[in-house]
């Protein structure tokens, strides 16, 4: 049997995950595989908190170098997270020629060029399965299981935190801020939500699949973003009625050979298989030619889930340096799988939008003639009669082109008989169950 | 680049995908991947028919050794299917160390053991990807993305033709016999449907599953089969009633150590992901421990869809040419996850019961009494007033082990009060949404 000794670098949540799927679970992989993981140290500044995982005695080290430069160490993982001392980590690894693991999809949407040169230069592997949908082997299929396939569409719900909120909002009827708020009390959003409410956590996660299905390390610039803090339980409600519900969406397509790529709430049909994802729950939908439609479903963070995609890498790793077949699927391959990025303002795609406007004669005609100039086709229309001076008005569109619903949208905000700011969200057609 | 050529038996089908996904994106899959895999040689019998792809001239031939025995093939791709000739020409190709991909489960399934003792003998890969749920790389998810993980359920539905039949049934009100006919009719089921709607396909692809999550290869002797020719329409709609949709299920768990693996029709939460799973559709439910619940969702079965995984197969074969790592992850490699096979006599297991009983007095006490002395839990019981002598009873219970159920069931048969056969589905109790 061959064994490989694993290195920690990061004992935080994925971190002790990690060492304790591999001291229960070590010998059982062993025997699956041929390859057995030895978990040989733990580097992590703290070396006195419980993260309830019992560590034999010697593997706890403050000290990063006795893990990144140990010469007994076959592989590094890196679960710091951040991309300041990871970066310099998973680079001083590398350098040496020492395999890398890792989980870190800030790091490498923002530096994976930089990571990826240094693993080619030292022929060193890095794995990241952990980087996308925690738990759910999507990387694999992406670049091993569907690698026959021209990558017509890939839709993701890559933020369990966002997820989480929505769904709360859908079900309880709670507004945002207070969802959020008990949310953070309870550990499930950090501190500072920013990163997963304003859809850069989902951003990271998209990038890299972009890139692995089209072949550019493309980093964060060519994407569009928007959070979900402009959601209301409004929102929510009317795209129920019109039988929707609004998730975080990623959304990579390619047209003609051209590539968009975006994250921004979206409506997408209840009965389809995404609008049935809940809670902190992840997948990834993706259309190939030939395979069709498939869908990955599975936990898209914590401890125990990530845990589970790190160790696949672990082990990927492990049966390289059985067989000297290191770099048999390197870190990244670049090919030119696309012709050119479609800026956001010439994305044609299908609009949900909520205005409040007075109560009178004349309005709808207005608006609609407004969509007509910028050739905006309307799909439906729903007034409800209200005892108020002002009513809602919902206006479902069919595809139109960014940049004309913008400029519609400025002329209809400047709108006298408008009251409050126009919400507009975009919807996404899915195959519906 | 690597070059390997691929040499295909069984131009039928799902041949015909892999020649024309080989085509249109041989190239890409070379660019992605190092390797780029390009089709040598075709053989099938019949030379003439239009498949709808154009092979390069000099590509088809009528004779399987061309393609089996020839020197410049570097990997033979069995789509004959079938457990004779299949056989024959596979063992072959292994014998003379030649790389295997097949999509073949019935056969899988039925010999496995004697082709993962040939592949081994001459240290030559088997791949296997389009055996089970067709384009899902379900395979790899389960052996490599899954690696780390103790299997505790896997629940799939994995045969199109039955969910295809009981999609139908459901939404259009029309009953078993005439959509299998229509389906028949329509080349969505085979002329003998037998092995799909009696649940013999499930089988082979549940335990193959079953196989590389437990460690050995256990054939089809431990699997209880049940197909679904005796759903009636009543009891889609009872179901349904009842928050349950009905599925042909293969149903793999462990407990305590010990397996079972069963396939038969189940009612599941209709808001359950698997209760959304439609039409031709094919997916797996597994939860593992660290990762939690995880599915794999995509097209069963067809040219496309099937194609893209024998495809993978072959990069993933063509990858281990290329790098010397033959068996890196091989056919087969036996470990002992588990303790003994579960009986289908002791599987525990909610179920539901459909009676149809004489509408009178006391009706309902005798039959409680019969589960209450086999210690059968009742969970509810529905009886609909309607103007006939004898009344639809359905019962739901609480989890009972599958003995007493079917004791119970013998003397619930004989009471003179009960008219026609009762009917028996088990529940499958899955997370709802």
């Amino acid at each position: 049997m061959k064994q490989i000794n694993v290195g920690i670098v990061g004992f935080g949540t994925v971190g002790a995950g990690v060492a304790e799927c591999l001291l229960i679970n070590g010998r059982l992989i062993g025997e699956r595989t041929g390859v057995e993981p030895v978990l040989k140290r733990v580097a992590d500044l703290d070396v006195s908190s419980d993260r309830g995982v019992s560590l034999p005695a010697g593997i706890l080290t403050p000290d990063a170098r006795a893990v990144i430069e140990a010469g007994d160490i076959d592989v590094v993982v890196e679960l710091v997270g951040g991309t300041t001392v990871a970066r310099d980590f998973i680079l001083r690894a590398l350098r040496s020629g020492k395999p890398v693991v890792t989980a870190n999809k800030a790091l490498l949407a923002e530096h994976g060029d930089e990571i990826f040169a240094a693993a080619e230069q030292s022929s060193a592997d890095v794995y990241y399965e952990g980087s996308v949908g925690g738990g759910i082997p999507v990387i694999k299929a992406v670049r091993e299981g569907l690698v026959g396939n021209r990558t017509e569409q890939i839709l993701g719900i890559l933020n369990g935190t966002c997820n989480y909120i929505l769904t709360r909002m859908e079900k309880e009827q709670v507004p945002f801020a207070e969802v959020l708020a008990e949310a953070q009390a309870k550990g499930y959003a950090e501190a500072d939500p920013s990163l997963d409410i304003d859809g850069v956590d989902t951003a990271h996660k998209a990038t890299i699949l972009a890139s692995l299905a089209y072949g550019e390390w493309f980093g964060m610039d060519p994407l569009y973003i928007e959070g979900i803090r402009g959601i209301a339980l409004q929102d929510i409600g009317y795209a129920r009625a019109l039988g929707y519900k609004i998730k975080l969406l990623a959304i990579i397509k390619q047209d003609d050979s051209n590539v968009q790529m975006r994250v921004h709430p979206a409506l997408v049909p209840a009965t389809s298989l995404l609008g049935h994802v809940e809670g902190v729950f992840n997948a990834v939908w993706i259309r190939g030619v030939p395979v069709g439609e498939t869908l990955y479903y599975g936990r898209g963070a914590g401890r125990a889930a990530t845990s589970s995609a790190v160790v696949a890498d672990i082990v990927d790793v492990g049966l390289n340096l059985k067989f000297g077949s290191h770099r048999r699927v390197p870190g990244f391959r670049a090919h030119r799988g696309y012709a050119q990025i479609v800026p956001m303002s010439e994305v044609r795609t299908r609009y949900y939008l909520r205005l409040q406007v007075a109560d009178r004669p004349g309005v709808l005609a207005m608006i609609a003639a407004i969509f007509g100039r910028k050739d905006i086709s309307i799909a439906s229309v729903t007034q409800q009669e209200v005892s108020q001076n002002t009513v809602p008005l919902v206006i479902l569109t069919h595809a139109a082109r960014e940049a004309d619903m913008q400029q519609a949208l400025d002329e209809i905000r400047a709108l006298p008989v408008v009251d409050e700011p126009p919400v507009l969200i975009r919807i996404e057609d899915l195959p519906r169950g």
